[in-house]
């Protein structure tokens, strides 16, 4: 029970900062969605916002990356493919949810990156592993190791600018642009 | 002086949604930081904050959009050379920074593509000019018309993502990554 209502806790604050970034999440709108009383967020986590915002960024984080190896596991060993379709899923879940469902950690990582070190920290390591599935990925489907990293770079970062411009603009337009680029990135890297 | 003061509320503002984001910036510290009177940003700006970010995000979104031009003509006519300096300027801007100064509007593009419509169209009107000037040069320069607007949104989404990235690990390492794929992008659309 207990339990359940620390995982509650985190899956309303994960949904909350989607949509409206980490300043713009109080704790007051968490209880709320989390159907949870006040007092509990601090009995999960003592060290308040912060904290929970801590594990928020590393667990959701954690459960994005899940999507990585699945797409790439439905290209079948198709490098190129999987990016196609790893950005085609994006913009289809934007489209889905309005424009709202994009990177769980993405605005987080722009607010704290220059006011917040425990923050900014979890967000860099969770790009940091990323990173580094990806690239270990790519090796694994015949890469070049010295091209892998940067190419797993520039993929994340193409994916992570397509949701601001495909959001800010409402239209999958970046995203599809974005996507036919890093798997020319990937193509390329490969070759 | 009133046009003064104006000008110095505006220039605080911008400063401040670079490091804090729209959310974390509050009137206090503005008028803090522009050395106003409280009342002035009611005074020069009745809408109160929103109308203050509004015309934040058009203003340094025009001003940003300044060092393109500029950049691509110390390339002299080399797009591809001209994408690897501006690139190679936003990594060096970030190290001076310590990593604060980045994309003007990037981080309230994602605070408010959910959350507020007048600045979700300001930052959406701001990048579309973007891609506009960016693709009227890449067609200047020689780049077939057709692959322009992709080549130049894909360029911008690279730019967003790798500030994202590079200002989370504190490492230029992602503005480099993004800034070759990029280039790449440019030169394949050229040929």
């Amino acid at each position: 029970m207990a339990t359940d209502t620390r995982d509650r806790i985190l899956a309303a604050t994960a949904e909350l900062f989607r949509r409206h970034g980490y300043t713009g999440t109080g704790l007051k709108q968490i209880v709320a969605a989390a159907n949870a009383p006040f007092g509990s967020i601090y009995h999960h986590f003592p060290g308040g916002k912060e904290q929970l915002g801590v594990e928020v960024v590393r667990s959701s984080g954690a459960m994005y990356w899940e999507l990585f190896p699945l797409i790439m596991d439905a290209a079948d060993g198709d490098l190129v493919a999987g990016i196609e379709l790893f950005f085609a899923g994006a913009g289809a879940t934007l489209v889905e949810s309005d424009y709202a469902d994009a990177c769980p950690i993405g605005t987080v990582a722009l607010e704290v990156a220059s006011t917040n070190e425990p923050l900014r920290e979890a967000t860099a390591d969770v790009f940091a592993s990323w990173v580094d599935g990806a690239a270990e990925r790519f090796v694994a489907e015949g890469m070049p190791a010295d091209r892998a990293r940067p190419t797993a770079i520039a993929v994340i970062a193409a994916l992570e600018g397509a949701f601001m411009l495909s959001r800010a603009a409402k239209s999958t337009e970046p995203m599809d642009a974005a996507g036919a680029v890093a798997a020319a990135a990937v193509r390329a890297a490969l070759a």
